[in-house]
């Protein structure tokens, strides 16, 4: 018990999520297996860019800023072992598609090599670029992550009259996402060591319960008091008065500030707008889409129905009895929705807030903000 | 296929659900095996009180109005079979503490023996005369349903314009709760039957599934165009204008119009008056509770987290991976929540329809309603 708890203080670090070593028998990405939690913390040591891009496709590493960290390690290993960069590029590119951070840090760390390259380095220096190039890229968007928290931290102690905050969040945004604390999971937990976290409602995030397994999983090893719940009892929490705050991530956000995030987040912004709750986005601008004029522009992902509607074994708590839906039944699963900018309280960002949320503003401030240009 | 075909169109007939035989052996009691549902359709025969309370017990046979009917023909029974009535009164209305129409169901057919006997009945005419009361509850809370579903159709094409409906649902109120079509299923099913269904959408209703598992069940087998979804996608039909009314039973109704209803109910009527939409509660006038002021009365069951948090093997869709929460995880579990009067836009009663909803409007219709008073 001792052990477990001293464990829970030590929260998730980031190396233990993702990291470069540097071993007897040659370099490796060492990776917390995300398939695996929250039952088992199985490391997973990769050797090889074949190896890496296996462990993107079964979701081993998964998250949109931690894919563009894995990516661009995966260049540097390519390089460092002396294999083939533009093919390792490639089959690092093609694991996940429609990953665009993933695309992002592979493209930086072979930018970063064919510029040394052609700055007349041989292999093993120009490797060298590839990897200082990728820890670049894993240092920045840590400290984009620890930015957003204290902006996040600033924003809440500005709304929130009380000393101990009461806040709700949905899917998975913390350390298992990021090469630092995460995006809105990284805000509560700045709250939480500040001792002005009163608690952490965790909303299970049905179908796929990022909630559940992942950010319940991260508020536990961080010894933050939360609370799990099915995402339709958050309703009884606001009435209850017992909400102070929603945060959530993003997937994308268009130009004029309308969030794309994971299904149930706009239920939960209604709710907020309702019961006078301020309804937070947390997001590096990189989120920030400008060629997405609004809301109505974003194509929602439908996702297999028999993600909702299939259950092998799911124990019926008091009825005793088999559960899932009957075979083949037609079910409605979308990824994300969206939420206008007229229900979103704050848009914070590693450069800044935007409040109220509007198009200018959030143009403003993604032009402020300094970013990595790629050729 | 076209057994199965066959098979959806007839629906769950009544009988199918609960059924008094008169077998060479004696009497007994016919139900559907709930517990097995979806997956397989189980006949649970009971041929003395104590089989049918271990059934009501395992939720074998669930659903207020139709505890009250099984209650009353388990009384039946224990008569025809030379029991002792007293004594099997006791144990059935022991079965579930907490079911209020469990002991209503056996106060009637108990009282109908007393009398009987009281008027110098032999045994075998007493038992005779349970029965009797039984059948008598069991077709008025049929024809109660059948009232319901007409007045809930009638306000459908009042409120709402166009010749198909897209009706939302929550929870499990049709056949399987019912000595008849159900309550606000029974209203869905009247619109199918009519031709003026477009679709129902079913909320899957976390934690247990009530939705996922009979819901869906019931539409299938009446040839329903349906859809299950997980309960936070709600958001997103709404925003799309696809939900023209919500259409929820009630566990209880207060004084002032205020409806406890499984949790994720009041979130519904949130959605539903942000993008104007009819907000319906379909439910007998039993179900209406003078003794309950208002809203903030009642109390809400809270239930254990492991319904929450307990999955033993669920598969993750394309994560490949263990899902379910940490061990030990805390959850928020509550049964129910409470639903104001100025969120619901009609009650719907076997006795009429209170619209807007008010505490003097409902106590008018509750008092017009004849109502079977037991002794």
């Amino acid at each position: 018990m001792a052990d477990q708890d001293a464990q829970s203080r030590m929260g998730i670090e980031p190396h233990a999520v993702l990291r470069w070593d540097d071993l007897p028998d040659g370099p490796a990405l060492a990776l917390l297996d995300q398939t695996r939690l929250p039952a088992e913390e199985v490391e997973l040591v990769c050797t090889d860019v074949p190896a890496l891009v296996r462990a993107i496709q079964v979701l081993a590493v998964r998250g949109a800023p931690l894919l563009g960290i894995a990516g661009a390690y995966g260049v540097a290993l390519a390089a460092v072992r002396g294999d083939d960069v533009v093919e390792a590029a490639g089959l690092l590119e093609r694991s996940r598609p429609t990953a665009v951070n993933l695309g992002y840090g592979v493209r930086r760390a072979v930018g970063a090599y064919r510029a040394a390259v052609g700055k007349g380095a041989g292999p093993e220096r120009a490797a060298e670029t590839a990897l200082a190039e990728a820890r670049a890229l894993h240092r920045e968007d840590a400290e984009a992550s620890g930015r957003m928290a204290r902006y996040g931290l600033a924003l809440l102690d500005e709304l929130l009259p009380g000393p101990g905050h009461q806040l709700l969040t949905h899917c998975n945004t913390g350390a298992l996402v990021s090469g630092g604390r995460g995006t809105a999971f990284a805000v509560a937990l700045g709250a939480h060591r500040e001792g002005r976290l009163r608690r952490l409602w965790v909303d299970e995030t049905r179908p796929l319960l990022q909630g559940a397994r992942l950010t319940a999983y991260e508020a536990a090893r961080n010894g933050m008091p939360y609370s799990l719940l099915t995402d339709n009892a958050a309703g009884s929490l606001f009435a209850a008065g017992e909400v102070d705050a929603v945060i959530i991530g993003a997937d994308r956000i268009a130009a004029d500030g309308s969030v794309a995030n994971k299904v149930g987040s706009y239920p939960l912004a209604v709710l907020a707008k309702y019961h006078h709750v301020p309804f937070i986005v947390v997001a590096p601008t990189t989120t920030v889409d400008p060629d997405t004029v609004d809301g109505a522009s974003i194509t929602v992902e439908q996702r297999p129905g028999s993600e909702v509607t299939e259950f092998t074994s799911l124990r019926a708590g008091d009825a005793g009895g088999l559960l899932g839906a009957p075979v083949g039944a037609p079910a409605y699963n979308p990824a994300f929705d969206i939420t206008p900018p007229e229900l979103v309280t704050a848009i914070v960002t590693e450069g800044g807030v935007v409040s109220p949320v509007t198009g200018v503003g959030l143009a403003e401030l993604c032009a402020r903000s300094s970013q990595v240009t790629i050729s």
